[in-house]
Formats: structure tokens, sequence, C-alpha cells
């Protein structure tokens, strides 16, 4: 099997669900309980908080465990939006979201808040100037995505960043889901408040997550009750899963050294299929991460596509995960100004670090081959 | 170890355990994946799905998964209010209800709506008619506490459902966290709309959790995005966690058989204890679950016996897990008009089916020794 779907979803790390079952089999304890059953629990997620904090460069008590990417980014949006409304009812996005920020803005539009969705270039860029253009003595919030989930693009997060700091009563947040552990980021460098990611994408289990949350900065929960994690996040912890996501991301970022090997890897696919005519790529050459390319096939539905490649044990997807049953074209290809049956044919490969240039060159092949069949077969 | 804390949190099964494993590597896929990978993921998702339905008597597609208990509560509460603004404001629960939805009340109080906290009578049981009593013509939800997690007492759902099916703007939400496996409840008959489970209470994992909603009813997501669980609640599934819930649940209502057994280690526990003239038990002998046992100690600080006990590896928890950190007097007795330091002295004894008589014994004899111990010391 050539797993080539990294960004829809990766294959967890045999330590990770080491330390899952671990954790869970001796130390079941409920962090809250008074007891050294549960007092060994909170020591555990305690610990997994610390690394997460080192790992991404801040405090450990600016970490908030949650169950992953949607909760992280909703609470971020919706839980700004809500203690913050007194000060301004205007936010920020870009029109290239992943869809847990674009379906929370629309939510909020719902309950009276006023968002401004700022368009990509045809690149898939967002400008630093179309960001300030919009800005608003009541604008509270500012969420942008870091490493877009559908092309690659990497925002100018950092310029933004220092645009935002002329303008205290806004706070910034980034989807960080796809960029964490493979293009890097200083949070505090770049003036964020608020920074989303996803365990189960950095080779951690489905269901964990965690939100930056600088110090200071105030948040309306999403879940209240027992005030565990500083009354921002209520509900029993997690612990052995946190543990797991802190170690598969420690060990994400020791991969990074095989960096050179992943961009190889996405060297060869992409050279070998920006020879195929019927392919249009989409992902720029610059500004990138280096785990994503997205291409359309003229006149090839992305979902035969996908299932040709499947016959062969390849696996890519068509756009994000999450829009691909419903058969929609591509959000930020649309927003790029790519015409709709472009869109509507695209193609995102993701890898990750244990991705080989061999693999590469057998998924290249494999493409290749395919296109050629498939669109002799259309032709017909 | 004599673990008496399973209202707390319990110990996974093994063989949770051993799906959440199998789950997590073969079959990682995202669910919404269109290849095969993920077509395995979404088909073993329905398949817990289609048990935690079937063990529970309501139809698959009723069946929400979400991270627990928490969210599950303050999905329901919050889900509704949001969803159903526009026919009223006023919501009835009760003032013994868990942090996590009495947190959420108290949240959407500062959002402009009215809550009605219904008290208990002397032994904790909440009437039907105070609940008919409180229901207006805006009322929209009712939520009630099936078992209570303090002191274990059940409260007369099925009556308070039937009441309600003469309000039918007024939903009905009931909180089944302690109750489910161990107190049986048929949601259609006792007319409830929206229903909480959480995994961890039932040997499965933390992080894990459901909501019964009756087809028809409508709520406002927490979180917004990939609009997975019919537009409720986006987020890519964790398939391993919900694979590994439904067995625990299947395994749960296997293990039903040894009722009498708890029953007997309860017992056995419960007339051990009444003998100490120090001890004023709170969980009355009627209407209650058969795995919960609430007394004060006069005179001793309910954290210097659950250490004490811990000493002789026998855990127990001060009030619910979630308030014994910040060393609050049990709500649920204050509620019942409990004195302050009696509230403030309690102990929760909670079961499982795999305790024993002879654990029950053993933690008897220590129960008394341990109360004549500190007391003697006290009074010195
Ligand atoms: C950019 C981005 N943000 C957020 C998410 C949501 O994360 P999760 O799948 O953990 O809900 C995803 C993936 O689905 C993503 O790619
Ligand atoms: C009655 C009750 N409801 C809700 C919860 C919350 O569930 P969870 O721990 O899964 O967040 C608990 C336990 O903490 C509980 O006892």
């Amino acid at each position: 099997m050539i797993y080539l779907d990294n960004s829809a979803t990766t294959k967890p790390y045999k330590e990770v669900l080491d330390s899952f079952v671990k954790v869970s089999e001796d130390f079941f304890g409920n962090p809250s309980s008074l007891h050294k059953i549960g007092g060994q629990a909170e020591k555990l997620l305690q610990q997994a908080r610390s690394q997460v904090g080192k790992l991404l460069n801040v405090k450990e008590t600016e970490i908030l465990f949650t169950s992953g990417g949607t909760e992280s980014n909703n609470l971020a949006v919706k839980g700004i939006a809500m203690a913050h409304r007194e000060r301004g009812r205007h936010i920020i996005t870009t029109s290239i979201e992943h869809a847990s920020i674009h379906n929370a803005m629309v939510q909020l539009e719902s309950l009276g808040y006023e968002i401004t969705y700022v368009k990509p270039d045809g690149n898939g860029f967002i400008s630093v100037e179309s960001i300030q253009k919009e800005m608003r003595d009541d604008t509270i919030l500012v969420s942008v995505i870091h490493v877009n989930n559908e092309i690659g693009t990497i925002q100018p997060i950092k310029e933004i960043g220092t645009l935002l700091k002329k303008y205290p009563k806004a706070f910034f947040h980034v989807d960080f889901v796809q960029g964490v552990g493979k293009v890097p980021l200083n949070f505090y460098e770049a003036g964020i408040h608020l920074s989303t990611i996803s365990g189960h994408k950095f080779h951690g289990l489905k269901g964990t997550g965690a939100l930056f949350i600088k110090e200071g900065v105030r948040l309306s929960p999403l879940f209240s009750g027992g005030n565990q994690e500083w009354k921002q996040r209520s509900g029993t912890e997690n612990v052995a899963g946190m543990v797991a996501m802190a170690k598969a991301l420690r060990m994400t970022f020791e991969q990074s050294e095989k960096l050179n090997q992943m961009e190889a890897a996405m060297e060869r696919l992409r050279s070998g299929i920006s020879q195929i005519k019927e392919i249009t790529i989409h992902t720029p050459m610059e500004n990138r991460a280096p785990h994503i390319l997205n291409f359309s096939i003229k006149g090839l539905k992305a979902e035969t596509f996908v299932h040709a490649l499947e016959e062969r044990n390849i696996y890519v997807s068509t756009t994000s995960a999450c829009s691909s049953k419903k058969k929609a074209a591509s959000k930020t290809l649309l927003a790029m100004g790519v015409p709709q049956d472009e869109a509507e044919s695209a193609i995102r490969v993701s890898l990750t670090y244990s991705n080989t240039i061999e693999e590469a060159e057998i998924a290249t092949k494999a493409i290749v081959e395919t296109v050629k069949h498939l669109s002799e077969v259309v032709k017909k």
C-alpha cells in the first residue's frame, strides 16, 4: 500500500499506540480524583502538556487539550466571539479556511456577527494588504489558516501578525493543523493569540487535539462543567490520548530530519506529473508546504481517478476529506478563480515523513498510466 | 488495590483496549475519505453506532458520537437552547445535576435564558409535581439527571417524561451517565428526546461518549465543520474510540448478570458502615442505584479520610471527582438540606460489576478501623 492521503489522516505511530495502552491500563484514574490513582493520571497529563508546550515553544499553561482540530477551531472562533462580543462583532477570515473555521463563521453570522471573507490571489495566497484593508474598529478576531489543507500554500502569518500588533483589539487565530511538524511557526514571534493542532494529522490518535491560548486571552468555553483546563474546556481529560499526542508530536519533530527525503519524493511526483498534458498543477512552487500537491486532470472526474489508483493500492484524495463525500468542488480552488470543472476534477496527494522516493516513483508511474488509460476510455 | 471510585472513572476492559489498538492500526483511515481505507473506517464506525443503538433500544441514526459526557450534556443543553430560542427561553433543571449541566445552564443565563433549578426533597428526590409547577408556555427544555452521581438516587424519569408529553414545546434531556448499564431506562417509553452517556464510566476509554437525539429533534451544533454526524457534530470521527465504546457497552450489559454480586457487596458495605456511630448514610434505601453509597463522618475531613484509606490501598472519593480538588461541599447534599459541615465531610463509595463481596468486606473493615483511629486522633 502506498498511502498518500496524509492530510486527511495519518497512521498512528506504533510507539504512540503503545503509550496510549500503557497509560489507559496502568494510569486509568480520573485526574480530578484526590487519591493517588488520580494523582498519577494528573501528573502524566501535566507532563504531556509540558512536552507539547516545549515542542511548540510556548508555556505549558498556554496549551489547552481538546478532542481535535475541529473542536479547537470552533472553541477559538466562537470562544473569542462570545467572550468579547461587547467589544465588537466584526471578524475577518479567508475564503480558503478549513470547513471547521468556515462553518463556525457562518454560525456566528446567524448570531449577529459580521464576517469578512478575504479572498486569495490566483496562486492561493492571502496578502497582508487584503487583511489590512478590512480591519475596523470593531474587529475582534482575525483567523487565517497557516498551510492550506487543499493546495498546501503557506500564508504570510508572521506578516499578518505584525500588522495586527497595530490593532490591539483584535485577536489572531491561526489554524496550524496542516503545518505543525512540517512548516515551522513561532507563535510568539508571529503575534498569535490562538492556534490549533490536531493529533491524528501527525501520527497521533483521532479525537485528540490542542489549542494554544496565549496567556491572558479569555474565551467563552464550549464545554462548561467540572472546570478542567482552566475552566475553558471542562470534561474528564483524555489522559492517555494526550500522552499519545505529545509523543506523536515529539516523534514528528524528530522525523523532520527526513524532510529532504520528503521533498525529494514530492519533487519526483511533481516533475513526473507535470509532464502529463492533461494535468494542471495548482500548488505553486514557492511558499508551499513540502507535503501537499494539488492538480486537476482535464476531462476526468476526480472520483473515478481516486478509485482507479486505489486499484493499484495507491491512496490519494479529492480535495479535503470532509468535502470528498459531497463531491463538492474544491473551495480553495474556486476562491483562486480556477474554473468550476477544473475545481471538480482536483486531486490532492499528501505525504508524510515515511513516504519514500521509491513510493513517489511508483505513484508517479501509476498516475501517468492511469491518466493515459482513463483519458482514452473517456475519448472512446 | 481495591478501587471503589468507579463513578469517577473505571478501568478500561482489556478487550476494549485491544479493539482500540486493532482499529487504530489496521483501520486508521478517515471515514470521510472516498477510497477504501476510508470506507473501511466508515463501516466500522457505522457498526459501532448500530451496536450502541441496539443496546440502548433506539435507532442507530439516533446515536451521535461525542468526546464524552461533558460534551454530550453541553451539546444537548446549549444545542437545544440555541436552536429553539425563538420558541422560548425558559429551561427547567434541578439543583442536583452534574457540573456539566449546571454550568452550561449558568452560561445560558448570561445569554439571556431563564433557568429554574428545581430542588430535591430531603432524600435527594425530584418530584414530578415540582417540575410540573414550573412548566411555562415558553419552557423549551427540561433536563434531569437519571442516577445522581453524588448520592445515587434515581429520579422518576418515566413519570417526568409522561408529564412532559402534555407540553409538546419542551424537549426532555436526561443525563444517563451514571445509570447506563446499571439502572435500565427506556428512552422511548420515558418520552426522552436527548440522553447522555460517557464511555469511561463503563470501562470504555476517556474521550468517548454519545448523545441520543430522538429522530426529528434539531440542535445547534457546538462544532461546525466538515458536517460529520448529520452536521450536528463535525470533526474527524474517533473511530477506534467509538468501536471501543460500543464494545465496552456490550460487555457492561453482559456483566449485569453480576448485579446480584454487586448488590451483595453494597449491602455488606452499607450494613457494616451503618454500625459506626460517627457515620450518617445519605443514600436512601429505595430508588437508588446499586453502585453508589454516600455518607458523612462526623468530625472528620473527607480529604483526610480518603488519604487514610489510600494508605490501605483502598480508593474512594469525596463527592464528585470534578469538585474534589476544590474541596467544595457536595452540591447534592446541600440541596437536600444536609448541614454544611456534614456536606463537607461526605465520602462516596462507587462500585462496578467486578467488585467482589470479599473486597467489600475488606473495605468495610478498613473504613470501620479508619474512622475509629482518626476519630481518636481528632479527639486528642
Ligand atoms: C486545516 C485543517 N483544520 C482543521 C481540521 C480539523 O481537524 P480534525 O480532523 O481533528 O477535526 C483539518 C482536518 O480535518 C484541517 O486540515
Ligand atoms: C452524571 C454525570 N454526568 C456527566 C459527567 C461528565 O462526563 P465526562 O467525564 O465524560 O465528561 C459525569 C462524570 O464526570 C457524571 O457523573
